[in-house]
């Protein structure tokens, strides 16, 4: 995969800011050879529809530069077969991971992000980079074939990682429990990326980038913290 | 359904306090008519064996006056046909139903509760009574054929039950917004039970117990609060 071109964030939105505000260097950067990039809105968040969808990354998008094409305004595998790029956003990814699978789009993704074709995720998109969306947080509000996800990379991530509460009297599992407990069943990786965080993919270089830590998870190993910069070497 | 007798609580244990011990005079009264509990660890919280599970449980209730012998000792579906009674234990809900389903033991659970045998579910043990397991906070670490539920009550459960943070500036989905977009691609009842509350049901009479009210929602209407109290109108 060494012409992949991946931009694989937490989340949309950080606290106190729109749509992709944090992000707008990046995306400049990234996309910088794209006027287009085609949105994918399957995970539609609070259910709302493809259109709604499709307009909140138009808005977020356009003070970037980018201009915003729906991948369902017209045929899903034209539409990814002509993208310039493809920006998967977020929402419920089991909603996501449905509705990729029964369209067959996740090989036709594959295929044109091996050729170069930049591929941008948040969080519910993120996941579905990963080897499985199987440690997404989200709720299983409809039922997938698989979680077979679209393997750009060779671990799993974990959006919208969350630390422990200290201070917390609510005894449900902790993120880092669960991620433990997908370790008992599961081998591949599992890199936590906190809200504000993202991973910059260029070929094999793996790059952490905003302002926090990442933290690893490997089977039987205990969990560690990653700094920002290339991290190449422990994925 | 007018024999079950169903034991539904959102967690195993309270904030500062041991396994089941806020729980011990309701056990007493459900479980008067039974010496032995057969105990179903499936759910493997935190990854511990079946035989580690099942002597968590054994401690747990032995203050009760409660033996619990576990299911996985001997043959599965023996010990259901045989037991007086069933405990669901939690932990996380996918590899609970991946198990159950693999084992065949819905239905024959099914047929012993509408004859009257008591079951006690908690957490993803309480999920599984419901319709389907689509309302976890789980994370999908394992993927079951199904996420078809034992159905003893005609809604669905949302156990943990977590109001949302006013301070918080975490970006992820709150619980209520997670059970809305559940209610655009399904339509059962959802009642969010709190940790601390659990439902008696008998028959078909449903109270809520506990120090807090349950919140319920119902597709396309405003959640509502639940006040402790017997609440079968409503669901």
């Amino acid at each position: 995969m060494s012409k992949r071109q991946l931009l694989l964030v937490s989340t949309s939105k950080i606290h106190g800011q729109g749509y992709m505000a944090y992000l707008r260097d990046e995306l400049r950067t990234f996309f910088r050879n794209v006027n287009t990039v085609t949105f994918v809105p399957f995970a539609r968040p609070g259910g709302i529809s493809h259109d709604e969808y499709t307009q909140i990354a138009r808005d977020g998008f356009a003070p970037a530069g980018i201009d915003i094409k729906g991948v369902h305004e017209g045929n899903y595998l034209e539409n990814i077969i002509n993208a310039e790029a493809i920006f998967v956003g977020g929402g419920n990814t089991f909603v996501l991971t449905k509705t990729m699978h029964e369209e067959g789009l996740l090989d036709p993704i594959r295929k044109r992000v091996s050729e170069g074709m930049p591929y941008m995720g948040s969080s519910a998109g993120t996941n579905l980079a990963g080897l499985t969306v199987g440690t997404t947080n989200d709720m299983p509000i409809v039922w997938p074939p698989s979680l077979e996800a679209l393997q750009l990379i060779d671990f799993n991530i974990n959006p919208h990682y969350l630390d422990p509460d200290p201070d917390s009297k609510h005894m449900g599992e902790t993120r880092e429990t669960r991620i433990k407990e997908f370790h008992h069943f599961n081998e591949q990786l599992v890199l936590g990326l906190r809200e504000g965080s993202w991973l910059n993919i260029q070929g094999e270089e793996i790059t952490l980038k905003g302002t926090h830590h990442a933290r690893l998870f490997r089977k039987g190993r205990k969990p560690e913290e990653l700094a920002p910069g290339v991290i190449t070497r422990l994925l």
